[in-house]
């Protein structure tokens, strides 16, 4: 449909650029803000795109189809209704900060690249800041801290929760805990911010139930909220997850409307729950398929296993599928085998650690979930069994696959092949497709 | 079956070491030919298996049920027969050297760990090897060239194929072969091996159809030939690859006799043809299966798809299914697509380049193969090409998958995820399950 009208409204400075290049902007390996920024307003408006910048859609009327807008650009802040034939709603999600004192007037947050930009200026131009305190010890919060360090600065996380990265089992994040401890990062666990002292207008220390940090800045990393109020006026529904409900189509419950990206739902098609999962390559397939389906195409989002992975001080942590915790939760009959490996044919140097943890189902032998927690380049590994927990492959025919082997790369048994070998034992399973 | 007993006749000296790790010792990456030995003979006599080392197997009387083996360890090499209910035959494959002037008697052979310590011997004992020819440009010819460079030596490869690395197309072993000749390693391609010239009883030149090449030392990595003789003569079907016929359960066509590994045909899933593929990853698989089948157990090999990799000069290979050149030759009607990528986030340093190519059947868009090429860990990634391939994933379903992410890892889409969104769109069909 090359003829469609598109008109793209953005509320900041910044379209189309990866927020998961964030960290290593903060960190400085990368130079500058605008590297990370895949398409520019100008390369949309090249491609026939009409692009209303520093503008935010403020009410939808789905009656009349049309969108209000206001433009934050202006100071007196018009607004005027645009008219839509089919509206996306792409907003995200906000950071999620609770309301207490003194947190929101001196905690950074880094969702958006020009809060980036604004705290590395400040990371830079102060030369007082030497203490960060980060809260939230997730993807984010983990790899700003990394980030912080790798600066010279000295970083606290603090997260009330007892482990660091709730989508890993609690046993193999504590290795993790590890490593970042080693590179010098302070990790308090269990510990829960109350409020943060100032001093001239300056963060100085951050009070918790459990103590006192001294703290030049801090970082905010504790989750995002989706952006679903104005759909919502317009009556969209809106799930338990707290994000938009979609169907395959992207289409939200309110005609005329679609949605994609961190303020839906997703199917986890494991646990058979709706999700709100906000990564970015949730966002990009399901704004592929609303922009096909949107034209008047054909496609459809299937929904996702719990994929991720990031790296951390030179360890890799990947994940899919089901945790043991979340597997218990559902109350899953199922089995799961945890073992120690190496990254690479164990008797090269460099070998590499690497905590390996599988689960499958018992009676069908269905692979529910993997982890993979250690040094070497083993990340990407995870994606095998992320398309065995997708399509519903079993252990007993996963072990035997044709995977590939060379001894840069791991042992002649594949990890994830032994994990689902040793499940297919316990289970008392044949090998065989 | 704890009760069988298991007897196993091995010619050589060593039991159960990674031949893929060969090259890496040669290399001087690993001191000792032992650390290559998984199990020992005394371990695998320490639970229970008896074991003949030096013994090779000559003749089997299928009726009688009896192995005829020699003991080439006495002086004498006395023979007898062992009884057995049920026999596997796992003896490998021998490298294939052409009966040409001075090329037996000079050319060092690889193929197993006693070889390589021969070999070894003669490059550290010897001051005079500075040039080494090596003939043959497949996985192990070029392993060994970069690791004699590694050594401080000259290498030149010399191959009668207009291409290093047969197993991926032309266009993709080009840039792979510039890398070689960027690490000093000389490569004559489309040039045949006619004699060598020795003086003294010591290498000197090695003649070819094109020109003489100096050579104190040649190594021959010419590819190998199952080793189906003694099987053959009982009556064990060969099939045209010269490798020995087998059913899932790994049985030969003659009652009591199984077999397993480098000297077996295996079904290419992808290309419906029957294959000898000497890897080490199938010999595991199929000795696991082989060894549960004999014991009375439930087992089947599905067979392979072509998954293969390796790691050259920091550069990685990939490979899974078919190439351009096999579909071709196979008259399948597919569509392909061929890009260059990075292997992190391009914003990110050393991102890496990565050529990438994929193909699919059209009408079904079901995956026939992939191919990555490139600096940066990509190599692992095929193993979801290759799942792909054996499950008969479409690349309509595939470009949806819950790949991971991370910019560490690559790009937001997946390289496979694009090499798939790619085809759809050239396959006409649609993005969905």
């Amino acid at each position: 449909m090359p003829e469609a009208e598109v008109t793209v409204v953005e509320r900041g400075p910044y379209t189309s650029y990866s927020m998961c290049g964030i960290p290593y902007y903060i960190g400085g390996l990368i130079g500058d803000a605008e590297d990370l920024v895949v398409r520019t307003p100008e390369e949309f408006r090249a491609a026939g795109i009409t692009v209303h910048m520093r503008t935010e859609a403020v009410a939808i009327d789905a009656d009349a189809r049309t969108v209000r807008v206001r433009d934050l650009g202006a100071d007196e802040r018009p607004q005027r209704d645009l008219p839509y034939d089919a509206l996306l709603w792409a907003a995200g999600a906000h950071p999620d900060v609770p309301d207490l004192p003194g947190l929101r007037r001196h905690g950074h947050v880094v969702h958006t690249l020009d809060e980036a930009v604004h705290l590395r200026a400040h990371l830079e131009s102060s030369a007082q800041v030497e203490r960060v305190v980060v809260v939230g010890s997730g993807y984010v919060g983990l790899e700003i801290a990394e980030a912080l360090v790798q600066r010279g600065m000295r970083a606290t996380i603090i997260d009330r929760s007892p482990q660091v990265m709730k989508t890993i089992d609690a046993d193999l994040a504590r290795p993790l805990q590890d490593q970042l401890e080693a590179r010098g990062i302070a990790v308090r666990l269990g510990e829960s911010v109350l409020e943060v002292h100032d001093a001239d207008g300056d963060c100085r220390e951050v009070i918790t139930d459990r103590g006192r940090h001294a703290a030049d800045t801090i970082v905010l990393a504790m989750g995002h909220r989706p952006n679903v109020d104005v759909p919502a006026g317009a009556g969209c529904a809106v799930g338990p997850t707290g994000a938009l409900v979609v169907d395959p189509q992207m289409r939200t419950t309110v005609d005329g409307i679609w949605a994609a990206g961190d303020c839906v739902e997703s199917t986890d098609l494991v646990a058979g729950q709706r999700v709100n999962v906000q990564l970015g390559t949730h966002a990009n397939k399901q704004g592929k398929v609303a922009g096909i389906v949107v034209a008047g195409g054909d496609a459809a989002f299937p929904g996702v296993v719990g994929t991720a992975v990031t790296k951390l001080c030179d360890w890799e942590v990947a994940r899919t599928g089901l945790t043991i915790a979340e597997a218990d939760q559902l109350g899953l009959d199922y089995a799961a085998v945890t073992f120690t490996s190496s990254a690479k044919a164990g008797y090269l140097p460099d070998a590499g650690t690497v905590h390996v943890r599988m689960l499958a189902e018992r009676g069908t032998g269905r692979v529910l979930g993997a982890q993979l927690v250690g040094s070497g380049p083993i990340a990407k590994h995870i994606d095998v069994a992320a398309v065995w927990c997708q399509l519903g492959v079993a252990v007993q025919q996963a072990q035997l696959l044709d995977l590939s082997y060379a001894p840069p790369f791991g042992g002649v048994w594949d990890l994830l092949q032994v994990a689902a070998r040793k499940l297919t034992k316990e289970l008392g399973l044949h090998p065989q497709i």
